[in-house]
């Protein structure tokens, strides 16, 4: 068995041997408690492995050692680890880069321009019921799918809901565990005292009950592929798909900011599982985000926050 | 070993039983053995969970279980988790929401143009000497820094390397990495066939030469921050600051197209630490991307890539 962690180093025998010898009474007499101490250990590290979240695992595999750090190089080449499948072809062609080159002054002009026009986003939590045209949304989830990804996997799936009724369902979920959290965090129970903890925290607006996700025209949840299944029915994985979905929700969001909508940025709390049931999606997708897509309310305020100086952010060398 | 399964359930108790016995004159006669690789096993572990890398270690309990999905509601409220930290004033005010409302129209006008707009971004590798002024990259990097984030806890350092003497010291090290790398997987040694394999990359420009490193006028490494420290010297945990910044790179790639300019997403392979040491950075920041910024070179090549269609990416309900 030691052979299979590959720690039995020729140069600790000697060293070990020694050691042994000052352990073996106490060893002779409970080896068989030791034994099954370690093995009890093991065998629960490994039905936790073996039986857990399928997700989990794979996106634990995924962020793990050498992937995590992995060279990207996104958005255009395959990556090289043998175990991942090209989703590129082979022979893949190269062509000229179309670019329009502007004169420095209009770089200059351009970045402040972008840095005016996503200075005003911020985080809204109320909506107005106002709709929006879908044409709307269609070119703001199309803008997030030009973000660059782990060996052009394109790892990423846009759930748009208008339907009312799911909407609904969907607030009844994140609501539910919502409360439990709120209350099980305050209070540790559900006491008076978490109701109290809960009730302090209003003027934060952070509470369970989560009006605009009926409120919101539209919602907009973002899955990531863990991995996705080749036409021959194979799996590949895909690498980075993490990161990669979280660029593109970057992109998402401008774009959202950009068409003069307003999102709230959140991550529904325990319920990723029960949010993907409900919309059918399979169980290789993982929720990443949960974002009401609207016009804000008429009364719509946001805390009176600051941003970091630029000299807090950036160093230069 | 059938042990390492994972089936040490109650159930399989008594079948257990007749196999140890089956298995004990085995055991009695080498379970120093067995016990020393069960004890290696786990001091490895331990020591390399005690002894690793810090960040790594409190990236994964941030990426792990109940935290993982955790209530994000990023960029201006409170996280309400009783270990964080608030980055935000408890008596926080709230203000009205400035908010310029277009028509309809203008609406689906703005998303379109948007999508015009970053459809064109494209991921390149051959970078022009020309300079750019450094008020370009200080306005992307304002406008990475608008990004929401869990908390509003701002996760970011963009570290601006524009010194050549720096840029070749980068390029080094991810080369001397980068060959070891793309070797030591195609070839399983430094042999010829692993010089085969990176040969016959060559036309997707995979390789271990990073000219780029040194060609681009400027190098920006962003980095996460897991935590900081707050000014009485306690700890303050960024939750989601892997999500945070990811975003927040979403929106420094569409700044950089916006102004003109091409990059290349790359994440270095295993120099993350190496590359925190050279450029200073404290132990608590983890090096996410690489972006060598600039003019693309005249003569510029790009995969002819297809991205998905909307219908690929987005399910609508």
């Amino acid at each position: 068995m030691f052979l299979l962690q590959g720690v039995f180093r020729e140069e600790l025998e000697e060293e070990f041997r020694h050691t042994m010898q000052e352990y073996i009474p106490f060893i002779s007499k409970y080896w068989p408690f030791i034994i099954t101490g370690l093995v009890c250990y093991l065998a629960t590290r490994f039905c936790f492995y073996a039986l857990g979240d399928k997700d989990k695992r794979i996106s634990m595999y995924n962020k793990d050692g050498e992937h995590e750090e992995a060279d990207l190089d996104t958005d255009e080449e395959v990556n090289d680890d043998s175990e991942i499948v090209p989703a590129l072809p082979a022979d893949l062609k190269h062509i000229p880069f179309e670019f329009e080159r502007y004169s420095e002054e209009e770089s200059v002009r351009r970045a402040k321009e972008f840095y005016e026009l996503v200075k005003t986003r911020r985080t809204v939590r109320f909506f107005s019921k106002d709709p929006v045209p879908l044409e709307v949304i269609q070119n703001i989830v199309k803008a997030a799918g030009t973000a660059p990804s782990g060996a052009h996997t394109e790892p990423w799936t846009y759930v748009v809901v208008s339907d009312l009724d799911m909407k609904v369902k969907i607030r009844d979920i994140v609501e539910e565990e919502e409360k439990v959290n709120y209350l099980r965090r305050f209070g540790n129970t559900l006491s008076s005292a978490g109701e109290k903890w809960t009730a302090d925290l209003k003027p934060l607006r952070t509470n369970w009950i989560k009006e605009y996700l009926t409120t919101a025209p539209y919602l907009i949840l973002v899955f990531k592929q863990v991995f996705s299944y080749k036409e021959d029915g194979s799996k590949k994985v895909h690498y980075y798909n993490d990161m990669s979905v979280s660029i593109a929700s970057g992109i998402l969001l401008t774009a959202i900011h950009y068409a003069g909508l307003v999102t709230l940025t959140s991550t529904p709390l325990n319920c990723g599982g029960r949010l993907r049931s409900l919309l059918e999606r399979p169980s290789y997708e993982k929720l990443m985000l949960l974002l009401p897509v609207g016009y804000p309310a008429k009364n719509a305020t946001v805390p009176d926050l600051y941003r970091k100086e630029l000299d807090e952010i950036m160093v230069q060398i």
